[in-house]
């Protein structure tokens, strides 16, 4: 009887195509979870920090931050998804589809959308397409991932591979639905802090963000333990001190919300992120690493029937110890530059 | 006239017998303090976590978790209590009245029911009896505690020795009282993360939680400071340097809140604490250390007048640096295994 | 075009007498900042602590902590004055104006009233009053403040020097502006923690507030962002790292909030800094010093059209590493004690 009722996660020969998992945990989100994500990462961009602000253009409220609701969910999903994984290898047709505010609460359920075992057969790929839902049942945010996950049993038999196709960038017709239309006469570019909308910037055009922010261990431990991510890596010192790297792992979107905080300064409007079409986690970061970022805006597009607004697709380059003035991402080898910890590839929404 | 309006606090021969303590610093409890109980110890018991489960069952808001209630309430205690105390030597008869929600003001008052000189004449044990109130002066907490408290003056004279008659366990009529009607068929169960209710626990099993969280300095002091507990031991290195032990001692609720934490895993829905029999800190946790936790039924009960919710006593254990799977609590000679942290003797509440 | 949209601050060359700069990132501030700010410092403070005290003697609800409105305030003034600073010189006729209660949202603009080129070309003092304000547009906080900055050129030409008339100390009609009418009758000291009124503290009585708190990395980084204060010296330790002292520099305001808390230990009904005369961070703080405070009544006083409330202009010195039983301030070669960081004049607000 003893240990039954704990749950040691699913493992890859548990998944099946089609199946629905509903995660635990619902989670209301309100000053507080805002407040310590300002704490975490010094984000500044004014239609999150203020409510008076977000009202003259047009939300009910000051949204929640758009990671904080991405960590949320992704959270909820840990203990049923990748408890038992090893890797966390993409994410595809992620977008946001309604905003998020003070008050409401969120859960989340994933559909397993793909399945292939490694040739080793101790391990196999999931993939699931998760969706965050307020307390109405409403979609606010959407997205595929995929994560090597590890086998019980090397000899469990598993079904027919099933690789998803998924898109490689989010159609531009799902941008910005999590945005209200902008009222963007009101919109105070001096107390958003840049004069630069959507039009200002270029394709190809790169921006160092020069700021970096050191990370200490109980700042991401707080972190993850806030968005209820009980990925076991990052808390537990004990084990991690016999593992692959001796030490704690930071969460990789604690580096997310690092990049993104710091790129706030040379992208103060761009106030939403709407989608992102891909990422990878290049290196892990360890606490006492200090995180540097960089952007470069790889595409630029309206959105049908929205004259308020405008998108661009840009990179988010994070780095660890180096400064980004030289924007770090390969080495004269053609391989990542060592430094580099995150390559994001996301739509951010800006007023025109 | 200097330092003649600074507290020092009580020392025993301070304390008479009936004597009421009005403890200082009300406090309004909000999404704030619940976020960060969040990111201090990852609670995910759906009713606390969520507004929308907790009221689909009956309550009128997501409670407060009942341990961020107890630290709060044994904060404002400690400078008139504790803030000369060697030692926190026992709890009993500590039950949960009325469920406290955000917006609720606490506050605390003591009176004193035992006084026990030691044989050295330079401490003594005192006992009270604590009661936390809300803003309309209702009872939410009561519980009788008893601490070893510093003598001023090892010759000052004392009354005559009064020990309290403290019951062994809290009487099962009292608990539940905190936990409004529950519509069971409205508990959704996958959101809650376990299918297994009241009925599926039997006397006698024992749970590994299987996770472990170590310990950061911040971390411990943030969760003390947040409480108001101005115990010095807990902040202050440069006296602490010097100490018995020549750090910070992590404070003892601390411990307590990351056991409950960690219980989730295979207690999901013993969604309240109703009640404390008994406990002990075993021994002092220090940063750095990682805290591991099992628990064990002691009994099972239906609580009269109650058909929605049923009782199980358990036993909590905590332990620093030893997982769990061998449930760590007596070693081979008897004694106390070394890494209990903690042994605490509970009632929790679960739907039927 | 690269980097041409990044914020660099401005250089001493860049600033226009009368030139009024619009600061970003207004913020609302809730429940969550409240409660950090708690888990920082440990304030008891009971108008701050408990909606209900607050309530009951004249308040609308708990007010805002006036160091946090201040920290607010100061924070958005950093990317557009300090940025480029490398000494934080003073500051004079500072003084609250209203009080900021949760939802509130706070902007600031600052107006430049002072420029001196020093002699050496390369720095110069920037003189700038800064204004908080709320989502109405009523001023919260004024104050006057001087910071030397660096010039991004030395031969670049500047103004002719202009050097504010700046009052020494703040005008009592100018106190207890932000102190609605206090119901004093209603005021229960028992709760607030303390019998000592207005009345009961003379001119020159010295209080030694006895307790230390020791300040880790990870708290002043959390509190720091938390009040989007974005100056480099306090995150980024791979440039400090090479910096005057290697490591990252403590929030100047970080030893204020500290020093404010503890001094509740002896002053716990001097609920509001009315206004600051003047103050210097005599040394820097890093992470692991233990911070102490002591007190001296500098002077008293009616405010005039006030039978509720007196003032007490407070010296307000902390220390590093250093208890305060002694009053350290000054050697006895007549020089700052090297353990005192802070030195600051205010003016607080008691009931009488």
């Amino acid at each position: 009887m003893t240990k039954s009722k704990t749950n040691l996660g699913n493992f890859f020969e548990d998944f099946k195509i089609g199946q629905i998992l509903r995660h635990a945990a619902p989670r209301t989100v309100g000053s507080g979870e805002v407040a310590i994500y300002t704490a975490l990462y010094l984000p500044r961009f004014a239609v999150q920090s203020s409510k008076a602000f977000a009202q003259a253009i047009g939300y009910q409220d000051a949204p929640i931050d758009d990671l904080l609701v991405f960590h949320l969910v992704l959270g909820k999903t840990v203990p049923d998804v990748s408890l038992n994984a090893i890797a966390n290898l993409g994410y595809a047709d992620f977008k946001f589809a309604r905003p998020v505010y003070p008050g409401d609460t969120l859960d989340a359920t994933s559909e397993v959308i793909g399945l292939k075992e490694n040739s080793n057969k101790e391990t196999g790929v999931v993939y699931v397409r998760t969706t965050g839902r307020n307390q109405r049942g409403e979609t606010v945010l959407e997205y595929a991932r995929w994560v090597m996950v590890r086998k019980r049993d090397k000899g469990a038999p598993v079904g027919p591979e099933v690789v998803p196709d998924l898109p490689k960038s989010v159609s531009v017709a799902d941008l910005g639905k999590a945005v209200p239309p902008i009222n963007v006469a009101a919109y105070d570019k001096a107390l958003a802090g840049s004069p630069y909308f959507w039009g200002d910037y270029e394709k190809g055009e790169k921006i160092d963000h020069i700021d970096g922010m050191t990370v200490e261990e109980a700042e991401h431990q707080l972190a993850t333990r806030l968005y209820q991510n009980n990925s076991k890596v990052h808390f537990n010192q004990y084990y991690e001190a016999k593992g692959r790297f001796g030490k704690r792992i930071v969460y990789g979107g604690h580096v997310i919300s690092l990049a993104r905080a710091l790129s706030f300064n040379g992208l103060e409007n761009a106030f939403h992120i709407a989608a992102v079409n891909g990422g990878r986690h290049v290196n892990p970061l360890f606490a006492g690493g200090t995180v540097f970022a960089w952007s470069e805006v790889l595409d630029k597009t309206e959105i049908p029937g929205r004259q308020d607004i405008g998108a661009l697709r840009l990179r988010l380059v994070a780095t660890k110890d180096k400064p980004c003035a030289g924007f770090p991402l390969t080495g004269a080898d053609g391989k990542p530059d060592p430094s580099v910890l995150l390559d994001l590839d996301y739509w951010a929404v800006l007023p025109r």
